[in-house]
């Protein structure tokens, strides 16, 4: 792209690596970023490498933090006997979003998918079996995406968690709240109704 | 916002600031940008300070470069006798991308907008006052904006330029190529109707 002088250019490949930053968004942030005060334009890039520098994996839970072990581990006033199971660190924001869930996570970073081969070794499942040992665990909460994988995950950690004797149980899939039953797809109707409560 | 770590909210924050990236889009690339390579994420960091440093704008002309005077204006093979006049230095990535113009170009850094207070002097206008007493300029090609404002200050560089007997064009506005007549608004069709041509 001879286009550009060479910090513009390098700005906008920089930036067009990042999800859903095509060439022409990226672009068009590079000449927003030229074109702000010098202060904000130095705090955006600090932000990037301090969060790059300070953020790690909680070591209990496997969650995004800056403190390990991360601000949900180590709350002693959250409920012990819950543990919910998540694919990602976005997952856990999420659920604390609801403002009604007060145990605690483990954060899988996958989920098992054969196609790709990653398998239960390749996820951060060892040390929730560890977790399950070591605390007065008396729910795994299995909140995996509603995914071909999610759900084969879902199903590897009960079969290996329940001889243990602890309850494992797997989120609600159905209808979205204001969603409409009619733009329902097959799947989630069937879901929905395998899943109905009685009134 | 307690849900997020202090270094990841503040990525969040800073990235929310960006045109077109709401506070979920700030989320997604947060996440993405710490599930980066230490190098990758560096290089993003480091390419956004870089190019805020280096970049400047072209004592002749006002375009963005990282020398000064730019590529451009530096470029001798190019045509002395045109000047093309644009609101923003993208406009000029634009003019260049169709590969057929080869004059010079003049940056105005916005268009005069008395609604908002700017002023001819508040653009960059007197510095291509004097270029063109100093240059063999023979045309001065106006492609501000299709807007009020551009129109206003395509129409005010004209009656400024055109006594010293520089010819003034200005971009033609019409259908775009591809476009549907139908789905045309009215005052470009109309601006397509008084921009005809004879075959």
């Amino acid at each position: 792209m001879k286009y550009y002088a060479k910090p513009l250019n390098r700005l906008i490949n920089e930036l067009s690596k990042l999800p859903g930053i095509g060439g022409k968004t990226a672009q068009r942030l590079a000449f927003h970023i030229l074109s702000m005060e010098d202060r904000d334009a130095m705090a955006l890039a600090e932000a990037i490498s301090e969060a790059k520098r300070n953020m790690k994996y909680c070591s209990v839970c496997g969650n995004l933090t800056d403190e390990d072990p991360c601000a949900i581990c180590s709350d002693d006033t959250r409920d012990k006997s819950m543990i919910c199971v998540v694919e990602s660190p976005r997952d856990v924001i999420a659920m604390e979003k609801i403002k009604e869930y007060r145990g605690y996570y483990h954060v899988l970073h996958g989920a098992i998918s054969p196609m790709d081969g990653i398998g239960p070794n390749d996820i951060n499942l060892q040390s929730l079996i560890t977790r399950l040992q070591d605390e007065a665990v008396k729910e795994l909460i299995i909140a995996t995406n509603p995914t071909i994988e999610g759900e084969a995950t879902a199903m590897y950690i009960a079969r290996l968690i329940k001889p243990s004797g602890i309850k494992v149980s797997r989120i609600a899939h159905g209808i979205p709240v204001g969603g409409d039953l009619e733009y329902a797809d097959e799947v989630t109707l069937l879901k929905a109704v395998e899943g109905r409560r009685e009134l």
